[in-house]
């Protein structure tokens, strides 16, 4: 099976250029300049008319938590539901995380996760693994599963008493990482101090989904972000940030990586746009909708346009999801009486390149920033370069259509197919459409909609990071 | 006629995977899969076998000044001979630079510059303009430049009553490129307090060339590249600034660009690899081969270290040669007894590619760095993106085989091709080898040697820059 | 003659405690414990009840243009009417500029400026020298200067053709100051680009006092005071930044002292409580009683309130007046048509006790920073420690009684003593009152007015600094 | 009884003038300008010829533990051998640690440190208090403590099941502190991860004093510093960071004073001196000497010139000696066969004006600034200003004539008083001397040597900072 997309102008990070592009069976056979005789002696069983549109890497989502357990609950979306979603957005391959936390042997852990996603995926995927509990097993798992694919780590510094590691143990795991060439990921925020605010707050009565915000302060992000770069900066760890939210957060990454060491920074597409006085400040309990740690920071404070510029800049490495929806009914309500018990997160693994896109149009990034915050870089990082994230020869065939002259309107009704009760999106409007998105050559979402099929997306195992400085 | 190179691994700015290349005519017609079918179908007039070796794209120099008038005399290369020895180094594209001095039209120069050149040229030219008085008709000038191809500008913070624009000149001349999108390259260094050491010097006796060094210090070009980027963030201009050598100029440069201004730092391998001690400093006036300006810098001060860091951290964009050659003989003596009156210059153009990838074997900067600071950035930078800089479908076939188990001793005698009586580089050792240069699909250097052809070489017309932040 | 100042709480730059002062003659004689047998057993001339009150030094004002040449007119206060306002404000001392300029000698400026200013002063004062033409003779006068007590040399980077010095003439002169241990001033504002913005501004009719302030933007103050601080850096003299009003000089200010160099930042009044939007933009030709350079800057970026905390965190070394009176009436209204015809200047010479006092009662600074940026740190910066600036034993009694609970309300017909026919600050309301000014053991005013003697002042000359870091 | 001291130079923190001091019974009645009518007239029972030397403010060192229990042994100095020997130094106050940990009351400890103390001090002395136990009681000791006189609360991130404090700890020791006006103190070490790198090192047999030091690296100090600003930010508190050693600590407290906050540096001689290579790294266990937390830094890094440059632009606000003195025999022995069981601490309070003074004769700091970081800040640091720090009316005649002719020869034998078997400071050689030392109008030392009494020493009740910027 042959398909030659033609006609379109091929996105990569570094330029945009017309080009045609014949896909053999998986795999990406050629990139084809248009009017070249070799293109001309081309005939593909199937060919697609790319005119006008942007050919671009399948959107590559580094940071889901599909079906997590949290707090008694479980993230709505399932592998199944949740690829699904992804794919009708663009996104081709995605990187969920394997958890561990107290008393769970890792490898079991991974066994669980490789159950739950065999066999139900739309698309690819491949999993980082958190480390909740780090010990000697641990971190002797953490070479292990470097062989297996699996070369990322997450840690956290919030949580405590559920997964927050202690700076020795971060220490430890950093030392192993440093090692073995892992990537340590840190979801960087002062729990300790966290947790005395949220008490404080509920105890003056402070029970709001707006104290969510409140009482995660930037400070306790730019504090742990620093403490990561130092532990990172002291055993040679590479570091990525996950969810940075808070422009000086961001300042201490940029600051670091100025120095010449391995630190990146993750964004997602709530923190660029929405604010703690906007959507966490609902009324009612309609904040909890968009309750997720980091919290969604003050607008009046400015840290949604520094975001932009850091992306711009380039301290921003790449944009995730960090999908995890859980309904407003029944999980979010939860939470009703007491913001800390609303299981936090939410769900956008649908609409990345749209919202992202929708930065283009805006002027805020360019063409190929896009493709590179959303595609290539996420691959490099995760060690998936030559297979993901780029429109080249002998790459995986995930590739997808983008219509700039097309529209998407975001909502319940009209683009929604994740697995929640509501939109994180509600009303937002995209300047561009994606209209056709192929995984290993397969088209498996055209202007009829959907046309994949569960199971058709299979693990990647990881190389190490390729992406570093 | 066309060509297949095949086996090779093609390395770009974000990545590196094994991929065939097929050139049909003058342009890239397709990069090919290894292994796939339409790969297999294909049957080229010539098949260049690159196994094991890597497959970059030509070197683009975005610095050059070919019989360049200086102080009474020429630089010694010529269109001719300094194209030749580029094309020996794997450069395939030179940017050089038309010079506009007091009294002179702008577009006079041009012509002559196009006189110089054409029918000359090993491999593709473009231009840069040297704007020497800004006055009404030049800044005219500089909107007409930019539909003839030639779209950034270069001015000068030295050499008083020769090149030296005032900040008013430097003003207008930004305000005119952020209108008509043109880049500025600004040569920073603070003529009006140079020319007083200078001739604080020359007054204490002190007038070998390592004086040249010690009389340009480096607060002289802190000094004046804050300045520039200060009058570029009041404009609106993209700021380029040519040959930086000092770390606390780049600092500035690094600074800026956190702050998402265009702003875009150039070094040269001089600055990497050479020293004011051990050069400038050489016996009796041996150090006269290495003045130039900005000048070599203090080793002891950590110039160099932090030079390879700041490309490695992208703060530097792009690595030219500021080519331009004197020999010893009746040109450098000119100064024996003066080093103000030596010509500054040093010829670099055949040894760019060789020297940076030198910097990837001794673990200063990844491969993909090395194609991007040499080719692609370059390329992007000076709006060649699409013909020059990367291996892309339906670019210029401008290809290099580099061979990673080659090796390249520089020196007269031994991998000279520059008109100049002594190499700057002598002795160098480069665990490296261009084997094949390929210039719009004509291979114009292979393992017998050079074998282009004079007049080969064509004017490229430029776009404006690609590289904004 | 002794007088006893009982009662009151002193206050230095680094405490307040309740303590009697004896002034014997023209000095003091002595500071006393309040209780102290000592101080029971002295029986004075004249006691002063100074319960309730501040006893702080008389103000020294390290800034000011009595009777100074500007576009064809002259600044409106005489030696005479400008200190006899400075005494009804508090200000015991100033230290004004003698003129120097193109073709003139710096040693019969001098000459003029002593005739202008003896016997004429209410206070004491002293000189500053402003090079405005930098050449052998005028660097030989700054040697000859130090010893007769002008030891600060005011260089300027604005006003081409008039007092601008090119950067090879600033750095001969830091290298005379260097040697001879003087202080360097200067005026920061790049002259060469403001010129051209503001010929642009006339050509394009933007003609009123607004177009003097966005003709200046922060960037040509920025960009100057890097300038300055670099070549003081390669010279090694202490450098002193008058009448800062930008932020980002500030921060240039800020990073030179925190690497240990001795650079030091004056503002003003004006720059701490006006504004581009409210003063420069008043409407009609109202904007020109606040035409001075560098300009009064945008409330809406911030620079009003990072000025203060500069103050409070000690990289604004003191506050003067830069007191350059010219009326409304023949003066200003030479620009009625044309901003840049517009004398530049403010007259404040008055009001800066006071106007700074609002800054404690407004919680911007504390007690002692007052007392440190208005009295004791510009004695000590400017070679007067030991004379001038603290309540001192053997220091010349040069003494203010300030009330906390008195009220000073600034305006014509108020608290006006100028030459001047409008106030910068009308309407200006003030929580303290200058009760009692003695300059060198004489009360030249009290609570009926001002009872001093013209001619009083005298000459004083100054050390080197006491203040580098 | 009235003494008057007279001839010598006054020097204060902004200056110094010839002045004669009159004492009447324990305070400061008068500072007299020499040659006055009032000076001439006075009878005092006692003078001392002060000609040809400093007359300064009695030394205040701010952080001591005498007789302070660690790892099962108590520090060898006891209030009464440890004044005295202060004594012997010019220091004329000292502020001890009470020490509260898990499990204790603080009212019991404070109890127990004034029954050490009290009628065994040669000199004044004050308390702060460590809170090893952040608890609701605690908490409100803390309250309480202001009225007591105790000012300012030692927190720890360092020593985890000993004194260590959690985040959120730190947080609600902090918002007391913001509320009551109280300074927090703060030990900045990563105690969690060096507690890993320790038992590494020793699990790899790394068991000498030397690593003791590398088991602590400047990223640990640098992390906890950061962190304690960011909390100190969060609550509002005033943060005093205890004995820094690291200038990358020193950079983040610098970066946060220029941002207004009121952060805070002390350092210790053995910081500016004394180094990991020379000492730590001395022979055998020799290193124990200088075994202490924050260690000794690496020279090779710069530790040392960084500090005494931020000494001289303000970035360090006080010098203290952390005097915490173990002898070699049965104390520092106990670490014999393993580093991490050596007492911490370095015995200095004899010494502390004659190291600083060196930095005066070395050009390292001016003489201001010597009297500032060993005088007058520290007393203003912790609300003792009026009584301590100074040579003024009214104040505490606590005063020190220094010999800046004389030379003193530390080392045992030498001029070592306190009790302890080894000297840290053996050898070195202090252009300088302390002639005479003064405590509340008793002159203590003489050229006789001590005359003292154990007893004269008196607490002092301190009031709140009175430093804040």
């Amino acid at each position: 099976m042959t398909t030659l997309i033609k006609g379109g102008t091929v996105v990569s990070s570094t330029g945009s250029s017309p080009a045609d592009v014949l896909v053999e069976g998986e795999r990406i056979a050629a990139v084809l300049a248009p009017g070249s005789a070799v293109g001309a002696s081309i005939s593909a069983d199937d060919v697609i008319d790319a005119t006008g549109k942007y050919v671009i890497p399948g959107g590559v989502d580094g940071h889901t938590h599909m079906e997590m357990p949290f707090g008694g609950t479980f993230a709505s979306d399932t592998f199944e539901t949740g690829t699904r979603a992804a794919a009708w957005g663009g996104t081709t391959t995605i990187v969920d995380f394997v958890v561990q936390t107290r008393g769970q042997r890792v490898q079991d852990q991974v066994a669980r996760w490789h159950d739950k996603a065999a066999g139900n995926c739309a698309i690819d995927y491949a999993f980082h693994q958190i480390i909740g509990e780090v010990n000697d097993e641990s971190l002797k798992a953490m070479d292990e599963l470097i062989g297996e694919g699996i070369t990322s780590f997450k840690l956290f510094m919030a949580y405590p008493g559920v997964f927050l590691s202690s700076d020795g143990q971060i220490l430890r795991a950093m030392q192993t990482a440093a090692a073995n060439g892992g990537l340590i990921m840190m979801h960087a925020e002062n729990g300790s101090a966290i947790d005395v605010l949220v008490q404080q707050a509920l105890h003056r009565g402070e029970t709001t989904p707006y104290h969510h915000g409140t009482t995660r302060p930037w400070q306790t992000e730019q504090e742990a972000t620093h403490r990561a770069v130092m532990l990172a900066d002291l055993t040679g760890a590479p570091l990525y940030v996950v969810h940075v939210s808070a422009k000086q957060a961001l300042a201490r990454i940029a600051e670091a990586r100025d120095a010449g060491q391995n630190v990146f920074g993750e964004t997602c597409p709530q923190y660029l746009y929405l604010s703690l006085e906007e959507q966490l400040g609902a009324p009612g309990f309609e904040g909890a909708k968009w309750v997720c740690s980091t919290p969604l920071r003050a607008r009046a404070e400015g840290h949604q346009d520094e975001l932009w510029r850091y992306l711009r800049t380039g301290d921003v490495t790449t944009v995730s999801t960090d999908h995890c929806p859980f309904c407003m009914k029944d999980q979010k309500e939860l939470g009703i009486d007491d913001f800390s018990r609303i299981p936090n997160g939410i769900g956008s693994v649908e609409h990345r390149l749209d919202l992202l896109y929708q930065g283009v149009v805006d002027g805020r990034i360019s063409l190929e920033k896009w493709v590179d915050v959303c595609c290539t870089a996420p691959a490099r990082m995760f060690g998936l370069d030559g297979r993901k994230g780029a429109i080249a020869a002998g790459a995986d065939a995930d590739i997808v259509i983008y219509d700039p002259h097309g529209h998407t309107s975001i909502g319940l009704g009209k683009t929604h197919h994740m697995n929640l009760d509501y939109s994180a999106w509600e009303g937002y409007e995209i300047d561009g459409h994606v209209d056709v998105v192929m995984s290993r050559g397969t088209v498996i979402k055209d202007d009829t909609g959907y046309i994949g099929a569960k199971g058709h997306g299979r693990f990647v195992k990881r190389n190490l990071s390729q992406n570093l400085i």
